[in-house]
């Protein structure tokens, strides 16, 4: 028996330059008919309680754990599932127990090279593949097995890839992932693979697969899973109501996050407003948004430089460069829009990370026993200049997003520090009691 | 000013064999000085309260989510610190946060796979070094802590010198990783790496690693980070108590682990035999333990055939043999003893994992979204077996210790996948959509 879905009067997509409404259960495209821009996902929210209801809901769901309930109560992001999706019924929500992740202080080492002592990461790579993406895959999946979808699709070398592949597996899905040939070593996708996904390579350049995935959207019903699907940002929100929900319900001063195709500064930013809208936040709270790009890949952050109000007059896609925060080497950014209002409505900044520093940030975070991503590199080294130039104050309370396990890049991680590694012309336990100065 | 310590009434080493004691704050060696067996830490239990005001501190620490709070107070192991180290005192406790990770139903492939609807995974891969060593390896730098180690040393290439790197760094301590040289790639070094250990590489075989770590020990005062450090037991036993935990307490039939050097079959023992001493589970609380091993290394597993009682008689080192599961590619365990005692308490069994089914159970878990490493494929093979030859009866709960990410394996679920990786002709939405059956 098919489960009773909501309909649009209580969750529709909403076109964010028009205005225009769709369907989320039937949109596939995800790009207004009206207008050609990007959706927003919104919800009726009259009913959902009020806000100190809500947040011994949630505190209460953290003691979620027992046999008795679901793998999805478990869940870091269901956990604020009246803000997330309030309508879906409870028996679509596909979930891995994803996103029940710790918010660290920073230690000794990044807290000196940043140069503050108000500064916490929250570690978003402890999920089921490693990568904030399951943030938004477990609803993107669930929206999806609502809508009766039957086969996911992407073209993408790494995170996204790799939640599609888990979270299609999980529900009965399936999952292909189309690629340029010769370009991918079969470790790349090990993820997928693993997961049951359809790797499929085509003769031609990554762009040719991007056509396939549109065409298999619109003319085969395939869904898409990149961050163009907004439904995405819906569970991308939960970064923000889990970092409220640490500071007791008051924001920091800033959050700080890696931009590459833009949702997790979307939907930060988003879910800011969302806690706003439904009294979780008072509509005073201020919380700003620091958006971080590599020298690389930094289309916004340049175009930023030009002034908020002008920003898109400015905009150019930018030919990439080389940099270790492959997962943010981009140069046309998918969610550019959201992620520049945003930053406009949070009155926040962008900053542009030198690649040599977001790779010592790796070390530096490594150093206190942390193993981050290059991009979170990016995040880091971005709070860093801004610290250093004093647009971020010492008082200020920071959160960095960590977007991925560093286990995910040992390549370059290893190529960074392999003259570290110290060969020793001898056996001798004297020897090493030297080199360690025992 | 240095932190009070406990004393030796308080928590003390008791030799498994002799019940010689030893001061678990001052021993380094961790081999009985009278005959020459392993140790268990022993502590004192009389004052930490009953068993209803245990489970509910420990239940509402679940909540403990507030930046008002330590690091340590997010960490799913010293949840339980009045069964772990219960006189350690709080200021010395170094954590990352670790430990507070999901318990999920077996997905449907697994459950068939195996044959049964009564599975469950503890998923300890989603901790900070991607493995279960991180429940250890956070008491074991404590206590270093507590005991003023500045210098911890292991010869590991795997597991246990990405904990020992990451634990010590946080601590602030120095790290020393021996290996031989010539037999590593830099990337299999990348945790030891950025967490800022010395990797030391030394012109002589695995063995002579071995030697020199046990003479840094010796005479050096350096900390062994291995298994035989009895104080790595006591963290790992926490995979018990959230299970306990998760069940209710009231413990499931089976607990299913992987055995290579021992030190989860242990701590699991340990972990359920605290709860009947505590007052948490009636002494009347049956779980057995199901210990696992692959058919390249097995000494454990081969001895147990010739009877549980007369298992050391039988028992000899095993030359190992080749095998995806690298973790557990142990010929002659440290644990060895415990591991057996262990075995027995619980009147549990050991099973042998071909090597295909080992890899075929991370393909099937990765079926359901799920990427486990080789070495929690040995588990679900061995479970399999005990399932399929009706030793484990399809109404008994299960729960198989998942012990590290497959993030760290990919290499191996690559190679066994690389087959299913479909190269088209064309870039042909069509030709995809045919792949896909859409």
């Amino acid at each position: 028996m098919k489960s009773p879905l909501f309909n649009v009067n209580q969750t529709w997509l909403e076109c964010i330059k028009c205005n225009n409404r769709a369907d989320l259960l039937k949109e596939r495209g995800f790009f207004c008919q009206k207008c050609g821009n990007l959706f927003d996902v919104c919800h009726d929210f009259s009913r959902i309680g009020n806000s100190s209801f809500l947040k011994k809901t949630f505190s209460n769901r953290m003691s979620d754990f027992s046999c008795n309930n679901e793998n999805w109560q478990q869940s870091g992001v269901w956990r604020y599932r009246e803000l997330i999706m309030p309508h879906l019924p409870e028996q679509d929500i596909v979930s891995l127990a994803e996103g029940n992740v710790p918010i660290v202080k920073a230690g000794r080492n990044l807290s000196h090279w940043v140069g503050t002592n108000n500064l916490w990461l929250i570690l978003e790579g402890m999920t089921p593949t490693g990568s904030f993406k399951d943030f938004g895959g477990t609803v993107l999946i669930s929206i999806a097995k609502a809508a009766g979808i039957n086969a996911v699709v992407c073209a993408s070398t790494g995170d996204t890839s790799a939640m599609a592949a888990a979270y299609a597996a999980s529900a009965g899905m399936k999952c292909a992932v189309i690629l340029p040939a010769g370009k991918i070593t079969p470790v790349q996708l090990a993820q997928p693979l693993v997961h049951g996904a359809k790797v499929i390579l085509v003769p031609g350049p990554f762009d040719d697969c991007m056509k396939i995935v549109l065409e298999l959207v619109e003319k085969y019903g395939a869904y898409p899973a990149n961050s163009l699907n907004p439904a995405r940002i819906e569970g991308h929100q939960a970064t923000a109501f889990q970092i409220a929900h640490f500071f007791n319900w008051e924001m920091p001063n800033w959050i700080v996050v890696p931009v590459g195709n833009g949702s997790n500064c979307s939907s930060v930013g988003k879910g800011i407003r969302t806690m706003k809208e439904t009294g979780i936040l008072p509509h005073s709270s201020h919380c700003r948004i620091l958006g971080c790009q590599s020298e690389a890949a930094c289309p916004l952050a340049l175009s930023f430089r030009s002034g908020i109000y002008e920003w898109e007059q400015y905009y150019m896609p930018k030919l990439v460069g080389e940099t270790d925060a492959t997962a943010a080497r981009i140069g046309d950014p998918v969610s550019a829009k959201k992620v520049m209002r945003e930053i406009f409505l949070s009155n926040g900044l962008m900053e542009i990370a030198a690649e040599r520093d977001l790779r010592q940030a790796v070390s530096v975070c490594g150093q206190d026993g942390i193993f981050v991503c290059p991009q979170t590199g990016i995040a880091l080294a971005g709070v860093r200049n801004a610290v250093q130039c004093e647009t971020i104050s010492e008082d200020e309370t920071i959160v960095v997003v960590s977007t991925a396990t560093g286990l995910k890049f040992t390549d370059s991680a290893a190529r960074n520090l392999q003259n570290n590694i110290i060969n020793l012309d001898d056996c001798r336990a004297s020897s090493v009691a030297k080199v360690l100065q025992l």
